[in-house]
Order: structure tokens, then C-alpha cells, then sequence
């Protein structure tokens, strides 16, 4: 089985998704406070104008603007105090042409004010006359009523991950809880009779289990609940029960292993074994990670991601991020921040293939350039050393030195 | 006290800090799988080289490579095939001139092997000859012993925070367990009288608790664990009494609110009240968030964050940020991400004054233009809307349409 169908990693996750019905996002409710990070499963409208009212940025007088035009410290506006507004409470009072109220940053403004002039610039005498030293222009150092956000308005939409920002607006609407996607629970399966959990002792010829750490530390970043289900060996009914039990117990299965031929046609068999469609894709065109399987079991993706550990986790984020994405609600592209720069050196590709090209970024000259990071798919210090992945379209037969390539940052 | 001692943000932090004996990061241990995120508090040295030994990276045949020197389709090098190397196990022969194994990926090179040809490229004949029709260059095919990480060499440092890969190249070294920085405990407050917690209703005059919440985020996404107070009114003994709770109960307190003069006295007189050195610094040279207050109390650091939901976000990166990095012992400026834009329009700064714009970032014929969003900094939805912050240095009065300015996204 040397050939595979090479479908691109568009179409791949296409063909997946056909398979899947009833991937959508579950919502749960949760409360403000552990809402950071999650994805939003309704549109926000708010429901209240914030803020609520017209309010003071400054300490100082609230006054009628037109009262003050053409003051200065030579020539002062003389207005009289009526009153002072106490926080938390509506004003009482309303002003009148020559009128002016002390008022703190956060203050109502009182009825017919529509500007605050600043502590510094006025001087109140003892008589109650306020001097104010300064004019101030309709509405400067208040902030209107629904200035920040209108009632009835599109704050934050579905599939939006939330920020610190975001819980602040939400509570400023006054809400408690927002409905958000609940977690995919991902199971992670490493394969191989030469892996061994770390801890155990090896001897020659056995190496540790890498890919359970990387994948599961991936299903965190991007949005998941990871279950290290550990190493299995290399034989059909132990890789069977393993990925049954999995899927039992989660939304999303992603086996890493099985790079040898022969292990990776035990997985396929596996995965037909247990019902139908059962493996859709074998083989993708991408480099590194050409040996990715994508199945669906019990309507469940099931994901075989290469046993190198740099195809592993280039694979997970071109393949298995996306599929996090559906189960979340954001969008299907949803990664790390892309950067533009320059390549510094040249690199083939195939055509029809994508190619990932693990890169560090340095400024010179005040420009960015993409410096890739050579070494072999299995080395997974060259992940460690390297800031992001470049992308080579398939298209494209390469990049030339100097050329621009998108980088998408760890 | 309209005059406050304006220091720049990293004079108000070399202050605090020589304030703070014995803030330095404490260890503890926690499982790989659970750190993801956190913070090395030692350097990784590699106990033992991986992999540990000479590893094939395809299937094929085990070879010495010499053998194979100017094989070609029509003139095929023909070798003896003597065995087949099982997985995870140490080969019990060693090759001789002329000889080849059967070898899969991730097994072990017999000794005096030096490259593997691919399956593709070799044709076994029934009585064991095997048909080379490519040569393989010495090391070809193979990961030799240590080439990942050679035991003894410095891995990853003390103050970086881990990431999947980092995560996978330490199970690989065999390491179950890491010693990580404990994370810091923040206690979060809001203060104001106008102030009511989402959930409780408001009347006129009064708005929500913005700032909990925006402040409880940040904690997370920069590495503490917060603890949410609430709202307490602007109360001498209110305040003190929940300020010293917080002290009780975590590594850092964050207040913020009081953004008018009484309150922002208020705070001071708390801070200075329970114990010294007290407050240390009331105003930084810095806009959005001129009001902030550091304080040192119990020998634990107490900020006073301007109540203006952009100031207080902004100064929480500028001034927050930094101290839990100095618990987390990972580098001080640890942060977003920074890229070079050109602002889209004119901004005036004054001299000495570090200067945040909220900003969007636009790609414009393939130029990265930061477009200012303007508005108060009593606007979250100016912060909901903005993609990052561009700094204008103290030193500069301003920039000019199209000049570049460091952006750090959120």
C-alpha cells in the first residue's frame, strides 16, 4: 500500500465533514468568572445601554457648555453652584443657564449639563461663585448615555473566543452567566511495541512516548479536554480495544504512531473493524505528515496522525484543530497569528503537495525574515528551536530566498 | 493632590521592586500532563541522548552504504538480506559487507549499518538477494544516536514557559514529572460607590463591576490564579478590612476604581495604613492610566488600577504583568506578541509620557497599517474592537501618518 490518495488537507477535512452529521456545538451555561478562553455559543445583544446614563470622566463642574464659551484666566465665566452630585445617585437637581454642580469622575451628570469642566481649571470662591478658567465643548469629558455600547446592539458574536475585554463588556451588560461550547473531550492513543511511557525504564531499541505529550498539550491550547490513554502496543485487538473504549468516552479520538507500513495498515484495520464509514482518508498531501488517516467511527472523528513527532503536531494543527474548531462553533481557520516575511533561504516543494517549514523569525534590517530550521521529521528539538511553520501552497514548487512566506506562530 | 511624582512605568517598577525582598519564584513539582502553560523553574539538561541509539526513519533495508555506491535501475547493487529487525528490540546481528536487514520505521540500525534504503526502492528476490536501484548516502534514512538531544546538553532554560513541543521533548528525556513555578494567587477588587456587581439591579446614577472581571481575565492568561472580592464601597474601613483579607490570601493584590481624586486618596490612605513602606509610587507618566498607586504592604505588592476600564486593562499589561512575571520567574517583558505597523493617522503624545492607542490592524497592499479606534477610556467597546496597543516612547511627542509604531496584540 505505497500509493495513497493524496487528497489535499482542504479537501481531506471536507470529505470528513460530509461523513459527520451532527457535528455542532453543545452551548452550557457558565459563569462570568470561568468564562476566559471559551467560545461563544450566542450572539451578544446588549441588553441596556452602557453606561446607563450620562457620565462624568473627570473631576470637576458639571455646567452647561455654552455657559463657559469664551472663558479664559483673564476673563473667567462666573457660574454658581447649586450643588454637588454624590456617586451611585441621580442628581436631584437640574441645571439652569449659569449654573454649575461639583461632580467626580463616574458622577450622572445632572439634567440639562452636557459638559465637565475639569477641577484644575476653575477656582470656586467662598459666595458660592465657581471661575472657570477654560471652555469646554458640548459633551468633552462626559461620556453619553449608550456611548459604549447601545441597547439592542451586536456586541460579540457566536464563535467568538473570549478575551479579558469581552468578560468585561458582558458584565458591564449586566450578565452573569453566557452560553458557551462545551469542551470536546479529545482521547490521545500513542502506538508503537518500541514506545514506552515516560517513567518506565527502556532498553535498546525502545524509545519514549513523545507524541502523548505534545497532542495532549495541543488539545489544551486549542480548546480541548485531553485523556492520555498511554501506549498501546502494535497488535490489533489491544489497538481496537483501546480506540472502542475511547470513543466511549470522548468526542474525538487522534492515534499517533504507526509510521512503519505495517503499523499504520493495523490502524486502518482497526479503524474499518469497528463500523462504518470507517477510514475515509489515508494518506494526505502535506509534508511532513503524507501518512495521516481520517476516519469516522460511531460518528465520531477518529484522527491516525504519523508517529514522527514533528509530523504529529504538524498534522494536529492543519488537521485536527479545524475538527476542534466545528465542535467549538469558531471559525474552521481559527490558529496562531500569521506573520509575513522573507525566506532565507531557498526550498523545493512538490507540486500538489503543501509544505510546512519550521522556521525562526529574526528582524534584520527591520524587516522579518523566516530562517527554516533544517532537520528530519522525527527531531523534535527542531520544534523547540523554532518559532512557527511556514507554508508552501501546493501550488508552488518551492520558495526562493528572499521570497515572502506566511508564518503561522506556535 | 493634583501633582503626582510622574515616574515612567519602569522607574515605578525598578521602585517597587527594590521594595520587595524576596520575591523570587517558588518551585513545585507537577506531572507532565499538567504542564502545559506553566513556567520551568529549573533548566533541563538531557540525562540521556535521544533517541538513544542509530534509528531508521522509513521502512526498508538496514545497509552499509558503500554497498550501494552507483546502483542505478539497470545496474541494481545486489545484497544478501541476512535478517529483519523487530521493533522495539536490539538486532542480535551486526552487518558485513554485502549485507542488508529488513528494517521499519523507528527500528533499531544493526551495527555497522549506515543508511536505510527505502522499500520503494529495492526488490527482495526469493532466495534471499535483495536488488538495490538507488545508492543512499551515509546517514541517509537514519536519526543517529543523540542527534535529537545529546545527554547533557541544555534543553530548555529556567523562566520559559512550556508549549506542546516543549512538552514532548521532555518525555522523551524520560522526565514524568517538571518543576514549575507556583502560580501566584491574585485577589481581585473593585471599588466605588456607584459600582454594583453584575446581577444585582442598578438604579440611576449607578453602573456594573467592569473591571473584576476584565482584571480576573488577565490573571488567567498571564499565569495567576485570581480570586474575584467584588465591589466594596468607598470606605476607609471597608476597603481596609478587604485589603487585608486579600493580603491574607494571596501574593498580589490589584484594586482598582477610584478614579476620582477623593477615592484615589482614599486608597492611598488605606495602603499607607496598613503597614510600611506603603504606598510608593501615586501616578505614572503614562496615558491611558495616570492614576495608578504602587504600594508595598506586608511585603506583598498592592496596585491601585485607574477605574476607567481601558486604563485599568492597560496598566494591568504594563505594571501587572511585569510583577507576575517576577513570580513566575520567566523574562520581565513577557508579553503578546509585537509587530511593526504604520499608523493610519497623526498622534500627539506629550514629552515624557508613554502613550497607549488602542488599534486595529488592516492589511493594505500588503502592508500592516495599525488604524487608531478612538474613543474615552471608560469605552470597553474600544477595547472590544481593537486588535492590540501601539506605544508611542516617552521620548516622542507624537508620530506621523504612515510612521511605524510597535504594536503588542492583545
Amino acid at each position: 500500500m505505497e500509493l495513497f490518495d493524496a487528497l489535499k488537507i482542504g479537501e481531506a477535512l471536507r470529505v470528513l465533514k460530509e461523513n459527520l452529521v451532527g457535528i455542532k456545538p453543545k452551548g452550557e451555561e457558565v459563569m462570568l468568572r470561568d468564562a476566559y478562553g471559551r467560545v461563544l455559543s450566542e450572539d451578544i445583544y446588549s441588553p441596556e445601554d452602557i453606561p446607563p446614563f450620562n457620565r462624568s470622566t473627570v473631576d470637576g463642574y458639571a455646567v452647561i457648555s455654552r455657559d463657559t464659551f469664551g472663558a479664559c484666566e483673564s476673563l473667567p465665566a462666573m457660574l454658581k453652584v447649586v450643588g454637588e452630585i454624590k456617586m451611585g445617585e441621580r442628581p436631584l437637581f437640574s441645571l439652569k443657564a449659569g449654573e454649575a454642580a461639583r461632580i467626580s469622575t463616574g458622577g450622572m451628570m445632572p439634567e440639562n449639563s452636557d459638559a465637565v469642566v475639569m477641577l484644575e481649571y476653575t477656582q470656586p470662591l467662598e459666595d458660592g461663585t465657581l471661575l472657570v478658567e477654560r471652555p469646554v465643548a458640548p459633551g468633552e469629558n462626559v461620556i453619553l448615555k449608550g456611548e459604549d455600547v447601545r441597547k439592542g446592539g451586536l456586541v460579540l458574536k457566536k464563535g467568538h473566543t473570549l478575551r479579558p475585554q469581552d468578560l468585561a463588556a458582558l458584565a458591564g451588560m449586566g450578565f452573569q452567566k453566557v452560553k458557551v461550547a462545551v469542551l470536546p473531550k479529545v482521547s490521545v492513543i500513542s502506538t508503537g511495541d518500541e514506545i514506552k511511557p515516560p517513567g518506565e525504564e527502556i532498553k535498546e531499541g525502545e524509545i519514549r512516548d513523545m507524541n502523548s505529550f505534545s497532542i495532549a498539550g495541543l488539545v489544551l491550547k486549542w480548546g480541548g479536554i485531553p485523556e492520555i490513554f498511554g501506549v498501546v502496543r502494535d497488535d490489533f485487538n489491544e489497538i481496537r480495544r483501546s480506540v472502542s473504549e475511547a470513543l466511549k468516552i470522548s468526542d474525538l479520538v487522534v492515534i499517533s504512531g504507526g509510521s512503519s507500513v505495517g503499523t499504520r495498515d493495523l490502524t486502518v484495520r482497526v479503524l474499518d473493524s469497528l463500523g462504518s464509514p470507517g477510514v475515509l482518508v489515508h494518506g494526505i498531501a502535506v509534508k511532513p505528515g503524507k501518512p495521516t488517516i481520517i476516519a469516522v467511527v460511531d460518528g465520531k472523528p477518529v484522527i491516525g496522525l504519523p508517529g514522527h513527532p514533528v509530523s504529529a503536531m504538524v498534522i494536529f494543527e492543519q488537521v485536527v484543530r479545524p475538527i476542534l474548531s466545528w465542535f467549538l462553533g469558531r471559525p474552521e481557520d481559527y490558529g496562531g497569528l500569521k506573520v509575513k516575511a522573507k525566506i532565507a533561504r531557498n526550498i523545493s516543494s512538490a507540486a500538489g503537495r503543501e509544505d510546512f517549514i519550521r522556521v525562526k523569525l529574526e528582524q534584520r534590517d527591520g524587516e522579518l525574515w523566516a530562517v527554516p530550521v533544517l532537520g528530519k521529521s522525527g527531531l523534535i528539538s527542531t520544534m523547540v528551536e523554532s518559532h512557527g511553520l511556514a507554508r508552501i501552497a501546493p501550488e508552488k514548487l518551492g520558495v526562493k530566498e528572499g521570497e515572502y512566506v506566511d508564518v503561522e506562530l506556535y
